[in-house]
């Protein structure tokens, strides 16, 4: 019989021998901005596959590569070795389809973070906004008030008043079930559109997760990507202005 | 793993100490009428906080204070201990988020209230009309035909057609699951307009369950702010009159 | 904790007292037609209330009668003493709201159906077509194919296209699942519109299957509702057609 | 209690009869192309039926015959004893409704496979182009690299892009699971419209799987089909033409 949830971990690898680990979630989600952030990252760092999630609460579907091989649906984790710490990566395909599977799961990854001895975890996102934004800002959320201070320090805004809904998903479960077990977490959520992948927003996450976790990663690909996304918005937005003036021309 | 529904009480609470308890649910629904009274009487009355209510029945998101800090959805317990018998409130963020959620929940609320020895609840609730509604009714439901008269001698309309579908959610299941323990239940639904949150009806519904609990508080904040609603609400509508005169001097 | 599905019987009731008894489901449903006569069937023979089933399958809501009292949503069993043989009605107030419950709904009332030894069960419904129909019918399944003869003979019809679809809901449910208990079954489908409650695709209905319970109830008083109900629909007709009458002079 | 999948076998029939068997799924899905391809092998072949599974999970209804009997949705399994191994074959009426059923199922699935021992599964559908196709491909997917270069031989098209969004339902979820059970198994997906039943796609299936299988099946009377059905699409896209030239006219 399939578990609702699994977690396999790579042959050989014992959470005795993490370090001073810390959990840094990427998993998908609005502007697809904490997902962005942790791939770089694994990518840039060369960070190691050490685990798999499945379960039956992610959508009923496998996923292709470019070859034609399929494989189930999965959530990820990776390990990178820095200095004096270990950072632990949780990425994937997709998050629950139900709100049952969100919470189950997010407990799941949390149980992890406890067999790990985790003890600072980030969990990563969007924030939409509904438009285009030009200078993103990282807002942010904690689960211990003095939290606040050193994520203000690295450059995180505080919003009263944003995001007024809470945040839904991992992101925010995680932070409100780590809480019970004396896990601290921080959410970064990148201000996006909503309506687009967004590496602009993520750069800024970057930048913080960088200060906050002293290990430095090269942004210059990201923010290559970025600087390329910024400028097709810029012919698009270009292009829709002369159409407008063809139009009064017309007119 | 996650409990599908878990209760915590606060430290040296304990249920013994209670003396000839009342049940009042309010949690948010329908002009959020019952929230309204139950959290303003908690405020009034300084009602101390005795447990927490947590499940993977409600959304899957986080709520955030003012200052960034993150915390699961819960729904809570407040006692207050007034002449001769302790009042207890269930408030909370949310409600479940399926039919068989709804069931489980109620039936824990239930399930405390026995524990409490709990002989009375008060179930509070919005009656959504679908206009505003001058001087909005308090009407009533009851789980043992001899509640009527009493509810009826506080000010409380049974009428015979409405509410004609039913109670839907915590305010009607916890009326239908206390009776198969024992435990006597009114339902106190404030007329509104289901558009907007009501501190009009919710001032109503305080007033009789003041009468009912013979446990007064001062309405007058309550009063204020429903004063200052219904200014805005005729601001509205006087704009809106100001604006179809105007159509006429142009017409 | 409350169970999924919670079954009652009345106090000195003993399935044993019954005798050759047959199973009558009368749920809501499309035209609400199958409820329709069971319920007469209950209320003309003064059949006796011997159960009742709760479930967190159906709505999470209470039902209020016209004092206000509020009740929980059921299913309810009656039985009536025919010469020698038991009918045992099953009504209520809803269905399941998930597929699921459903099946296990479903299952629990043919477990029933295996205790009290029945071995023959009607199930009621409506057939919907989408438009009045002047001569509704009444189709029918069978879930072993000697028993088709006897509906036939009774007046049911076999149509080899409808209802194409299959059977949605416990009507159906009941009909596949009794099989494998050895329960022999009969669904009597009306034709109906599907818009309005239909006493007489309902009156139609009731008499073929007095004609194969043997049971006969006098059809006046639904007579006399689908003829009301007939008048109401011609002066409406009627009403549209002098409407169509005035355009055609405007025109 | 009802079991949520419950698997029941013919009489007689033992798994350990079965030589060298190849499982064929061809479950409902886009253009019915996987259970078109199957139920026409079974036809064809005069496949013999050795067991059935129902579930909680299929839709809450009963399938009727022509003749008005009733039955369970069910899937069922059919064996076909070929030179030197067995074909089983696993079609029925529906697949699962939830996302967690589909997982549930598909493991249910592969369970089977592994119980007979199977080195090979095909899984059938159709992926939907949202055009009329002409010459539809034959899309492939695989859960073992090394298998893609024997289905290409076949004739099997391996697209860098498509299907892009994963494979969704049980022609995908066995591809993954069953590589967990160290089964083989690929996937066979027809291009076509997604609007129609699609004989022609099914018919182009069958000719690669018959290739892969080493079982050939006439394919006669389903290429007769999808030529009629390849007139009468043609004589409607005639007809479309020819009132756009009438409205040319009246132009």
């Amino acid at each position: 019989m399939i578990e609702e949830i699994a977690v396999r971990y790579a042959d050989g690898f014992k959470a005795a021998d993490l370090v001073d680990p810390v959990l840094i979630e990427g998993l998908p989600g609005i502007g697809q901005v904490g997902k962005l952030v942790a791939e770089y990252m694994i990518h840039m760092l060369e960070a190691e596959k050490i685990g798999e999630i499945h379960s039956i609460y992610f959508p009923p579907q496998v996923v292709l590569d470019e070859s034609g091989l399929a494989r189930l649906a999965r959530n990820e984790l990776y390990r990178y070795r820095a200095e004096g710490k270990d950072l632990v990566f949780l990425v994937g395909d997709h998050q629950s389809t139900s709100g049952e599977g969100h919470y189950l799961l997010a407990d799941c990854y949390c149980g992890i973070a406890e067999d790990f001895k985790v003890k600072r975890i980030y969990t990563l996102g969007g924030f939409g906004v509904g438009h285009l934004v030009n200078e993103p800002r990282v807002l942010g959320a904690v689960n211990r008030p003095e939290l606040r201070q050193e994520a203000e320090a690295a450059g995180v805004t505080f919003d009263r008043d944003e995001p007024g809904g809470g945040i839904i998903g991992a992101a925010g479960l995680i932070l409100g079930l780590s809480a019970e077990r004396g896990i601290d977490a921080i959410c970064l959520m990148g201000e996006t559109s909503g309506y687009l992948v967004d590496p602009m927003s993520a750069a800024n996450v970057l930048a913080i997760l960088s200060k906050l976790t002293g290990v430095t990663v090269d942004p210059t690909k990201l923010n290559d990507r970025a600087a390329e996304m910024g400028k097709a918005i810029e012919s698009m937005v270009e292009g829709e202005k002369s159409k407008d003036e063809e139009l009064t021309y017309i007119g």
